[in-house]
């Protein structure tokens, strides 16, 4: 009997991360601060800052529905989705190459508004397009962002660098992006439909999400950031990088995750749990970090934050203008143990994340997220 | 009567281009010394050194075909494509990020032989490959690379620089890129398979190109040369954009185009003809440059050149691991004018690039290059 070809499905994506890392993560150069495996790479070119690198995909019919997200929020995203890297790391985007992959029938209009997205979301990070690429596929929609940015020497924030008793915290809402996702697909059936500000709402949750830029920035100077990343695959998922990435377990409240209103609303009117949303929906783009327990009240008023420990779960929705009215929730702490994530229940009980939910994210190898 | 809906197909690779230049090359930040429409773009970040930042994708069946090249050329190839705009910049390649988008059945075996082949070509050239991303796509392999690399800032060579009078040179030989995808897609006949030394070295040729780094360094570094672009839409699109760039007319000289051994030999056996080949095969990645007509002896003596002006056609072939042995051949020059090819033929005539040759190269978005 032959055996069968081994794919990229088998190993899936993190396996697949792990395979680059043990092959490219060897006697690097000492320019190489931080190679395959974080948020982004981390170089040094001498000077005070470091340079941040990273890259990102946006793929037709896979991260996104062809053809119902406008042009316009599609360039938008795929600036979003690299630069919420880059803030992970307590870093400023700067300059962005793109690498666009598309049927020669693809309309000028659609390039207009896709690049004036891109320039838009650009500009309000204070960042540049620089360069990039152009080709024809047969029939995908294929778009690559290069994003390059700074970070000073002495305010990288890494995913490592958490000791058990950090608490941990989140900027903004979750679940956000999920609801938008359920509206978008025409999951909400046609009474919702009437509510027309709810319904935009979640769409843009989804479609033109907006990276933690100036909060990543301000956690990075505050000092008391001991790791952090940023929520792309689902906070769980998240959740479980850094617990690994630290060797160390983490314990989450439920009743403390800030689920986001529109997240409850479109949740009730498809019968889903928000709380499910909210775990493992992926693509709020909020940051995920950690801080010495004792040094949680310092941190909020550096914010300008009241240091309340609020027990409620749901929380307004965000300012994107200004980091003070930026919602910042302590939802679990690290302990010590070998990288696994637990959620704490309603009743106080401690069960692990996997028990709770059957999958926690998405695996872009391995398909879907739930 | 509706308007057609305009397209990619019909602006072209280089309208849009132009579109994009017009929209993001305005009231640009005093870091970006050069943004899109080089080679590369140029990022001060301090220092005695620039930033380079370029990215360039290869498409399967679009760029190359599927299942006919091994997974470890791939690899190589993506390097080295984007490499060579490096080196037509001077610059020395560093850091690269691989943005890989592919089905999830991909095997494992392709992707260990791939990346490989990635980490190869980057060793050779003393880069590394500090990050990236993996996605899924529905069919298609979709491969963006973003390579970082450094030239000193008194070094940068850039399209533009030339002044009329000054000689065109070209490193290597022309033609044998498209004579191994000729061989490689089959076009031979049973016959010629059996010269396996032929066949093997055009296939290497079209898999397997090796970026003029270490060329485009001493070249730099010579302080002779005033433009420099590589070879990758063919001799006589490239010839155009530094004609364009520079504002100048370019006379190139038919009998001086060294075309290579295996253009000739695999052209005479599919009834083609070498010197079309060399003129708008493309993709020979070999470098073009200009130095003022006085100093071209200098620069021979610079590179350890006799500084001979050969009328023959052909050429022995290059040596990748010594500059000293990469033939450089002047092949024309440049005039006053508005950005016009002129071939100057057996006889001494002289005459538009257009009338000799119906098509110029290629467009990714026009499609073909022939």
């Amino acid at each position: 009997m032959e055996e069968a070809v081994k794919t990229l499905a088998d190993i899936g994506e993190f396996g697949f991360i792990e395979f680059l890392r043990s092959k490219f993560n060897v006697n690097l150069d000492p320019s190489v601060v931080l190679g395959i495996g974080d948020d982004v790479a981390v170089i040094d070119v001498g000077g005070s800052e470091y340079l941040l690198a990273t890259c990102d995909s946006q793929i037709g019919d896979v991260h996104f529905p062809v053809g119902l997200i406008p042009p316009y929020d599609l360039g938008c995203r795929i600036v979003e989705v690299n630069a919420s890297d880059v803030a992970a790391m307590g870093g400023t985007p700067r300059w962005a190459l793109l690498g666009l992959n598309l049927p020669s029938q693809t309309s000028i209009t659609f390039l207009e508004e896709f690049y004036t997205g891109v320039g838009d979301s650009l500009a309000r990070m204070g960042a540049w397009l620089v360069g990039g690429n152009c080709a024809r596929t047969k029939q995908e929609l294929v778009i690559d962002l290069f994003l390059m940015g700074t970070v000073p020497k002495n305010q990288l924030v890494r995913r490592k660098g958490a000791s058990a008793g950090d608490v941990v915290l989140v900027t903004g809402t979750l679940g956000k992006s999920r609801a938008g996702l359920e509206v978008v697909l025409g999951n909400m059936g046609t009474a919702f439909t009437e509510n027309v500000s709810v319904v935009e709402r979640a769409k843009q949750s989804f479609f033109h999400p907006r990276a933690r830029i100036t909060e990543g920035r301000k956690l990075a100077q505050s000092g008391f950031v001991t790791a952090m990343i940023d929520i792309s695959d689902g906070l769980l998922q998240d959740l479980g990088h850094l617990a690994s990435e630290n060797q160390l377990d983490v314990v989450v409240d439920i009743a403390r995750i800030p689920v986001d209103p529109l997240c409850e609303e479109i949740a009730k009117q498809v019968g889903a749990d928000p709380l499910v949303w909210a775990l493992i929906g992926g693509e709020d783009y909020e940051l995920l970090f950690s801080v010495p327990g004792d040094r949680v009240p310092e941190l909020m008023a550096w914010l300008g934050h009241e240091a309340t420990m609020s027990s409620s779960r749901t929380i307004s929705p965000c300012s994107e203008s200004d980091v003070l009215t930026t919602p910042i929730t302590p939802i679990g702490f690290f302990r010590e143990g070998s990288g696994r994530v637990f959620l704490k229940g309603l009743n106080g009980e401690i069960i692990p994340s996997e028990a709770f939910i059957g999958a926690s994210g998405w695996d872009h190898f391995r398909g879907g997220n739930s």
